[in-house]
């Protein structure tokens, strides 16, 4: 989501774009479903509700609004995240306990919050701390919409604890497009590139600055793997053999007995997969979707490929117009490819996050946001990797070219797939 | 819960009636009390209605109601509790990941399967099998009313979990009774006596066979421990000071860093404690409750007496009438006692159960019911200790002198105290 | 061991014949065995060649001896095993991290508290506070003595744990006995019965006071349970049948996938145990050994019949002579009874240590030791069950008919076995 | 450790050169401290000259020395460490469970293999395969070098497990250095570098190849920081700020209860620390050592600087000299800069390893070691972070300025500090 310029209309009104969307997300879901957190990861879809509430509200209500009370005492306590310097806050493994305030105060608390930022807009504040609050907002509505992901994935993720795995929504299920044959690559050329966003539209703190890095000429996969591409890593007894594997994803594999992507299992020799509409057959030209890093690592290696670091995936998405299949589609799982003669990247954006080769740190010269929103994305700039490109849970308009996402490398519940590279020998 | 005569409709009505109670229980919850599990031990309510359901479907409606169909297929494997035998089942410890079926279908399915007991009932075979369809039947209420009480003490936990501490129930505060003074201990003499349960009455298979034990005199204290004893006990430095304790009982105490009894904290020097009517200033003279084996043990090693044996507490309170502060009273936390000059053991029924010195294991020459209830009861014969007498969450019909209750030492979500015994020294 | 009389140098002559009984047996060792800890429970060698001596130092020559000093000042901290009353002490799971004293500091502490240990025996004191030294020389005979065994079973477990079996001693493989056929059993009157040590001779706080008892008639099986009975139970599927199995066992057998006795494992479909002289082939009709409590009460369920009680057991073996396979023989593996017609009971002494269904607890009346070695029995009375008879690693003046062993129900390190009993039905 | 030219006599020397400072290193041991694994990173000194023993008939004697016979069939499973493709090998947490083969043994198994090397080397196959041997040879010193650090440090760690605090060995303490005063920066000049090795003289896979970087300008802390500047850190409540610390750094801090580096105490308000030559008081000149990466980060953020990237540390130290405090010194503990005025960067190799902020990745065309070395390095380059510069338990012929090692973010036993880079705002 990007603001251009301070029209207080506009805005207010792509405030309410952002916020009923979410609403529109949990519409399917029964009381009891906004309850539960299944794992530490996967929060209750009551907290994101109110948590992304908290934030306007913390960070804008409470800061610009004059004579603003809190909803509720308790909930800079419940609905703060992680933000140290904020205050305290409630244990994230602990999200799953509270059973009030009830799901409808947490509408209410949404209401409430919705009404006073709409005053702030349409205030005179706008007029002097305009370029503030138009920031913040900026950041708010953005937060919301990482939110809206995170909703559609912990959802996934709590459903399919229940044995006999209930969907979400039924749509029709997606009918098998042709598959597109087997991938080419793409060959980039190199050099010294500039990487990261300007900053002329909306962008997180951890995309900037724009830099120089150098790229040695590479190769791109025109498209991500796809299920039969990963099929047959299984059948090779991928999961099997260490030689594939870096040293933490063996042990994670051993661990965790992995044998196949999350939600993946077999029925009379066939493999289903579970999706946001319950249980179908594995569809073998779709993407192949939630693998941890360490899968798709390990399937390059096997392939004797790799995956791109992020710098080459920025280099060569950049000019990719953004569409595709992502949460405006309301399809919520990977679609086939359809094929093309065109050398251009398919799915770059939509269908799957892809992990890439590099691990998230800092860009060279990067400045954190100022003050306690410091602590949205810095914090994190260790143990995680890099994912690009967004996923079928991604609003369009949040997602870019610049955009970085990035998980722990042994996560597998979003929507999390790749896409293969390799060197040009000389 | 007795049931002396085949009376089918005052069976009818027996049965409606502790079904109706369970229901009552959880009238004051809000839709999303019915779903979390706060711990292990503490199921969802939603759980316990669907559980208690399952056991009557199961153990009577498949076996002795020709052409009955199964209300839900997958209840079987959701709402076994742990019966190896009946089949695979859903792990105790997932409990709180079920959000479907929803409550409204639980209780629908209390509906449906209340329906058919009632048909069952009043139909002929209770004329050919009336006395094995009655005898389950009457472990089925019986188990009901077990459930009504962990009922209680679940969600009595689940809210606890809740920084804010939520009341489930808003009742008068109980007033302070004026303390009856020292305890003071009853003589009884020794001798070789009868223990256990004739079973002319309903009893479960764990209370039989009524059988000879050698007891040497011995003193029983007329009431439970009350909270300002314990406080001496705290003031001490009773959690402090190992030699008090079991081995086992001190390992607890460090890894929980215990200091006080479940649901006690401190605020400005005053304690205060957690009951289903919210945080409460505790009273001195109420039993003191929310104790473990292990902190009970280690009081009275502290006060130089000892915990009395399961023997003796049944010899000593066979004899009393079973009234006390009980669930019907609807108070649902103990109250102090009532002094009185005669020679009787006060609160010996109510208020908490007591913990005794014994281990919970099978009475000389026991038979464990047949078949898969031979489960209920007699697979939990290690590692746990008995308890006595009923508690304030326990219905009055459900408790009797011969009453067997059982936890591991360490637990303390029960409503569990203790009563003073000691050797009389020749 | 028993001391009669205060006859000073036979005294210093039991004094050294038992710990010089403790370095014979640690003679084969390497000085690498004596280091290691391999799990919580397996001290290492030298901790428990160094923790007797501080046992005889630190509750004798500390306080009988004028002007005696500490070998060294650290050896408090190191060497006292759980006595909080003593003073803080090294964590157990920690034991085998500590390599400095070397071995052979240790062996000269041997030496240097043996000195002194005769010298006070030899002295004066012995006049006046005789009893109180002699009854504590006793205490810490017999405790060297259990550590004995504990040395032992150590050993065996911590070198099972090398890949590669290596054997402590090297002796002729046990020759199978004949089998003595299916196991008959010896039909007991009951009655009220006294059990427990009148202390005319040493024994141990907690097989006192003398108590009566009520018995109900029964019968108890004239030899343990062997290999060959065991094996009839594993491939019924005994293991992997949780309708033998008390509910806590059967989550053990589950977590730790347990398929047989510990030290058992098959090759080439024929079944072999681990011994102290190196892995052999299982002897049909040995006793079987290294089972939990949970195994032999599965095994007791299975066959139809139960384990006895410590009662049941004692009042059967309280006429029986001490002998049989036990440390002195220096064999250290069970061995096949040999058959007899005469009604007597079959290995009660020596070979395996028999599980009973006893959890253990204080015997009424009982009294714990004064002072600090009340901790030494008196805390272990909770979440473990009792054992009797010695085994193989037993010195033969150690074990009598009232002796109570005592381990966690799981455990299964220790040469431990099993005999069946029944009731008798009226 | 370079090998230029196959001199053959040459490096039969300098192959027992190494083979010999490894031996050195162990000689102030105890037997029994070459035994103990006091966590699952400190390996026991006997493992690891057994290991880097196995390296050599593995990798050499087993593919290069016709008939050759290994010298124990279970060395191929005890000494692997991690190479999954060379066959199954001991879990390493249960490294110090294994007491057989002894010490002594272990010294034959190197004796043996030194001989055979020596052969080897000496033989005619160095003629026709004299390149491959050769290269094998350089990774095997190379290797045991890498090992001779791990011993230092593991032998610290273990050591330091025991409460009494044995010494490695008793040197002189050193002496306090006067301050060099505040740290200065020295300003580099960034552009289009080169990094990395060219592989001319010896260096590991991982280096490799030279490739292009861009740098911005930037500047680096003449010298690392030092404990005094470390203990301001301490006393300003840097452990006690989450606002100075990555998240997971937090978690750890808080997991761990960290509130200094690793070793430090306090006693009567002064800091002590632990080294090999036992204890000492903190010297506050020295560089800081045996921190996290969590802790080093943690500490640059607090100082409003940064720690440099691996390639600004390689483009700053290429052309310094390899001389400081290394393993060649003997002294094993880090010691004060010596002030000067020249513009160079004091203490870039020996004293500590220095954490950077980049994670260990692999260089832009990089080729692991063809094979089962291929395990060498390339499985772990996943959540570890780059040190550079060795430390004083470094040898100095194994250091360079390409060098990089790589731990764990959370790991401290190492000798591990770090020095403070900036960037320069135009
Ligand atoms: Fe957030
Ligand atoms: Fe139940
Ligand atoms: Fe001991
Ligand atoms: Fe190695």
């Amino acid at each position: 989501m990007s603001i251009q310029m301070i029209d207080q209309e506009k805005l207010a009104n792509e405030y309410m774009g952002v916020r009923s969307f979410t609403e529109r997300l949990v519409q399917p879901l029964n009381m009891e479903d906004f309850i539960i957190q299944s794992m530490e990861d996967a929060s209750p879809p009551k907290w994101h509700l109110a948590h992304t509430t908290w934030f306007f509200e913390r960070f804008l209500l409470k800061e610009f609004l004059t004579d603003y009370n809190g909803f509720d005492d308790h909930f800079d306590y419940l609905f703060n995240s992680y933000y140290e310097t904020a205050g305290p806050f409630h244990p994230r493994i602990e999200r799953g306990l509270i059973t009030r305030p009830s799901v409808e105060e947490v509408f209410a608390y949404r209401k409430h919050v919705d009404k006073y930022i709409k005053e702030l807009i349409m205030s005179d504040s706008m007029g002097e701390m305009g370029d503030e609050i138009g920031s913040l907002l900026e950041i708010g509505l953005n937060h919301e919409q990482q939110h809206q992901e995170l909703l559609l994935t912990d959802i996934k993720y709590n459903l399919s604890r229940n044995p006999f795995l209930p969907a979400y929504q039924r749509n029709e299920c997606n009918a098998s497009e042709p598959s597109t044959g087997p991938v080419s690559f793409i060959e980039m050329e190199g050099g010294l590139v500039e990487i990261g966003n300007n900053g002329k539209s909306f962008c997180f703190d951890n995309e900037k600055p724009v830099h120089k890095v150098w790229l040695d000429s590479y190769r791109l996969a025109k498209r991500p793997v796809t299920n039969d591409e990963f099929c047959a890593f299984i059948e090779d007894g991928g999961y099997k053999k260490p030689q594939y594997w870096l040293s933490d994803g063996w042990s994670t594999v051993q661990k965790n007995q992995w044998e196949a992507p999350l939600y993946w299992f077999k029925r009379e020799e066939e493999w289903y997969t579970y999706t946001l509409a319950g249980e179908q057959q594995l569809n073998p030209n779709d993407p192949v979707c939630h693998v941890s890093f360490y899968e798709a690592d390990a399937f390059a290696r096997w392939s004797g490929k790799r995956l791109p670091t992020e710098e080459e995936w920025e280099n060569a998405c950049t000019l990719q117009t953004i569409e595709g299949n992502l949460a405006d589609s309301g399809k919520f799982h990977p679609q086939a490819a359809q094929h093309t003669n065109e050398k251009l990247f398919l799915q770059a954006f939509g269908d799957v996050w892809e992990w890439t080769k590099s691990p998230y740190v800092s860009y060279p010269g990067n400045k954190p946001y100022e003050g306690t929103l410091g602590e949205y994305n810095a914090k994190f700039m260790c143990n995680q990797m890099v994912l690009r490109g967004g996923s079928c849970a991604t609003p369009a308009s949040h997602i870019r070219a610049t955009y970085r996402n990035f998980f722990q490398p042994e996560k597998r519940w979003q929507f999390s797939g790749f896409r293969l590279a390799e060197d040009i020998h000389q």
